[in-house]
């Protein structure tokens, strides 16, 4: 089914495992012609796939230095760039769109090269919470311009649109339904419904069960998804939107000191740090308090001031991320070696042989206790329903394809976040995708079977105090 | 070759994965009719194995309330009660070996049932160290007994061996080589010995990485040996022999205030616990500071007190283990569902298709920095060398076999532990089938790499502090 028409070009830059899995979404769902496609990346990866769909295919990579003149002649007014690569400045790509009049997706705000992990940036400096500001600093400018749609994959992306579906979920069943769900654009509305239904934490909780015919080898990074991509996050500070509830800021937890405050960071990686969360399938289990740009962008985004800017209501928001076995291991590994990275990478992808990515979020704290929505996909289904993708990059590239298709339907919105983002037309594109779409309360709280062996430090009063998920 | 001749009659209590690798060995290297073998075990597992070398097979579960009535009528004075079971308190049966005369050894000081996570025990009370101070409480009334091997696998066991030839090697190497090794009953030379080194920490540092042709399962504990003794020392508080130069208590640690007092317990299951340590091969490393019962005889056998008893030297001594990697997932289940068993267990044997026990032991603070000591062996070598072992259990079979041996050979000397056994012996008739017995030197410190993307606390004036090596 043909969701759009697009008379412009589309320039993809970046062709790993998230491009080379939404091309074919692309051509199916969206009418371009494919000569008017480019590929620009840094290395040979996905040459084969480009060429089975007859796609131009360039190996350049960007920097610095000459992303302008590389890319610059390649668009023009009305075109599209579709940024699915990693080591390159999402706010750089997004000026030059802005200045080309050019419309713009990518799925997480990146740095330059080494951004990530750069000793002379302070953690701050290094955090997502620095680059989400300085790519909304660029809305003011953009008002009116191009459409530039930041971090919109599974998550950050998707899961945005997860968490509105769950408000409705939760809102209906605990008899206070919303009649008109309000536009994405009225904030205060939104957040004026959670804070109604009295959520106080919500957790991208993730269990991603993909097993392989092989085994892990020692100094060999394995994950489902880009292994730079996740190690650059994974030694970013772990970093979480900090909620109205919470009583006390952790003992390794900051404030940034600039911006819109409403996330903070613990002094540490977020591969090392852990938190208890739920899904339906897994049950309890311990996440990695990965640092992700939709913590930061939910926090902000269910905020409620008083009329003097004082904070009233804020959920805590975070990334509680199971990732594949293998990259359990490989994070294990990454650690023991203080974050040096191991000299080999895999991607898994034909080698999988089962399993699936449960990616969901988790409400928690309203009067049903606690509420996870969303994807369960497996390998198999991933595979039957499109070329080129395992069950983690199928969630991404939907995605990518629904957030590519709102902004073409929606051309002049400037800069805008996931949570800005009409969650049930892009739901409505990704529905098919996600496998089973899945609703489940739950009465888990993270101090069930707490204390057994051993006392812990427990809030009793409050389950949902950050301090009671985090695993110490 | 037939390492010693035994007429009595030997009763195996337990058939798991060293039961049954050990079998073969004491058949090839003590001669012993076949008929006087009896093995009594729990379970119809093994049975297979027992009647392949013709060996009387029993199965009943000893319990508090029959462990008598069934082990008595089949062991007369001069026999050899051989313990490789789980859930039978070593006490019980030391106790009932004294009585009758006959020689006993054993891998660890187990407790009945349950024991390692009855919460109506204290941590002090389900301590290794509260198992081994009732183990070694029967030394007095032994004397002169019949020998009872007390915590003689590979670790506990061959590591305290390890141990002496470490010390020996560092000696050499060092420019004060011992012209002849104290008997090892001569507990305060071997002391002095170490202290003289400066030798101020002992990591007993394994990293096993056996992997085998299926993944774990989810809900499915793996481990290349016994299940139910990793999970149930896993869960046992973390415990380490407590050096004389570490400078302030941890904040969670603890000392038990009764005992040798040579060891404390942190607040928190061995499991959840990871130190840094090396390993040549493996290099930096994470491991699991389980407790085990070596951490504490190690750190009591090498304490020098002055006249008045107070303490002059003692190594800090621990475990940091790191299992095979289907283990690590393993535990990181287990945590994730607070230490509620998963409902599956696969102790791995013919699926391994690669990988190596690299056992030894660390030796810290001297003036060469750190040497390591021990086996590597691999799976490939394991079976070649013995049937029904795999590399982790051959290290362990092949020490009971020597304890065995050196307990037939030493008949009369009580209750002992593995620092009071002979090393050089052990170690001779370990040696064939260790694989490569190595040492190494290294200038590891815990303070490598660390605090590059981070701050940490660390003290740059002494690496071997316990603070330093503990991942927080
Ligand atoms: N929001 C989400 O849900 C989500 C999920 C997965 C991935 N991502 C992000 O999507 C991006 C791509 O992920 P992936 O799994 O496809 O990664 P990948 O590692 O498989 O591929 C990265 C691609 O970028 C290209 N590249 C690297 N440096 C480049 C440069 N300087 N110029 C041009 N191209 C360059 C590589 O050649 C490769 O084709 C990453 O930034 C990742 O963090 C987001
Ligand atoms: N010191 C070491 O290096 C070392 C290494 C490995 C194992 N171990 C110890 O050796 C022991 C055996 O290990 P494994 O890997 O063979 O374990 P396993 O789980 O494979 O086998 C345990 C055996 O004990 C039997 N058993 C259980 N309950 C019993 C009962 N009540 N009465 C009689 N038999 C009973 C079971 O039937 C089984 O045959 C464990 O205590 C383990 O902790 C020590």
């Amino acid at each position: 089914m043909i969701h759009a028409r697009f008379p412009g070009r589309l320039v993809m830059l970046g062709f790993g495992s998230i491009g080379q899995g939404v091309l074919p979404l692309i051509l199916r769902h969206i009418e371009i012609p494919k000569e008017r496609i480019t590929i620009v990346t840094a290395e040979e990866r996905g040459r084969d796939v480009a060429e089975e769909y007859g796609i131009r295919f360039v190996v350049e990579a960007a920097t610095r230095e000459n992303y302008r003149d590389l890319l610059a002649p390649l668009l023009r007014r009305g075109d599209f760039l579709l940024n699915l690569s990693v080591d390159v400045s999402s706010v750089a790509l997004m000026e030059l769109c802005q200045e080309l009049d050019v419309l713009y997706l990518d799925t997480v705000v990146e740095p330059w090269t080494g951004g990530y992990t750069d000793p002379a940036l302070t953690p701050s400096q290094r955090s997502n919470y620095a680059m989400r500001e300085t790519a909304i600093a660029l809305r003011e400018r953009a008002r009116g311009g191009p459409t530039s749609v930041t971090a919109h994959g599974a998550n950050p992306g998707l899961v945005s649109h997860f968490v509105k579906q769950a408000l409705l979920d939760i809102a209906r069943d605990t008899g206070t339904p919303v009649a008109t769900p309000p536009p994405a654009a009225d904030r205060a509305a939104w957040a004026r419904i959670a804070e109604g239904l009295g959520v106080k934490v919500i957790h991208i909780a993730e269990r991603d069960t993909q097993v392989a015919d092989r085994p892990k080898k020692p100094g060999e990074f394995v994950n489902t998804w880009s292994v730079d991509g996740f190690v650059g996050e994974g030694c970013q500070p772990a970093e979480l939107g900090w909620g109205s509830h919470e009583k006390a800021l952790p003992a390794d937890g900051h404030r940034h000191g600039f911006g819109c405050d409403a996330a903070i960071y613990l002094m540490r990686p977020g591969a090392s740090t852990r938190v208890r969360t739920w899904t339906p399938l897994e049950g309890p289990f311990h996440g990695f308090l990965i640092t992700h740009n939709e913590s930061i962008s939910l926090a902000d985004y269910y905020t409620l001031r008083d009329a003097g800017g004082r904070v009233l209501y804020r959920p805590t928001a975070h990334y509680a991320y199971h990732p594949c076995d293998d990259a359990v291991l490989s994070v294990h590994e990454l650690a023991g070696k203080n974050w040096e990275m191991q000299a080999e990478k895999r991607l898994m992808t034909d080698e999988i042989t089962g399993g699936m990515d449960e990616l969901g979020v988790l409400l928690m704290g309203h009067a049903k206790g606690a509420y996870w929505y969303g994807s369960r996909l497996t390998i198999g289904e991933a595979r039957k329903l499109v070329p080129h993708n395992n069950a983690t990059s199928l969630q991404v590239t939907v995605a990518v394809l629904a957030g590519v298709i709102w902004a073409m339907e929606n051309p002049r919105r400037g800069v805008v976040e996931s949570d800005e983002i009409d969650h049930a037309r892009v739901l409505e594109i990704c529905r098919p995708y996600l496998g089973e779409l899945v609703g489940a309360y739950s009465d888990w709280t993270p101090l069930q079977d707490r204390a057994r062996l051993f006392p812990e430090e427990l809030d009793r009063d409050d389950p949902w105090q950050f301090a009671n998920f985090r695993v110490t």
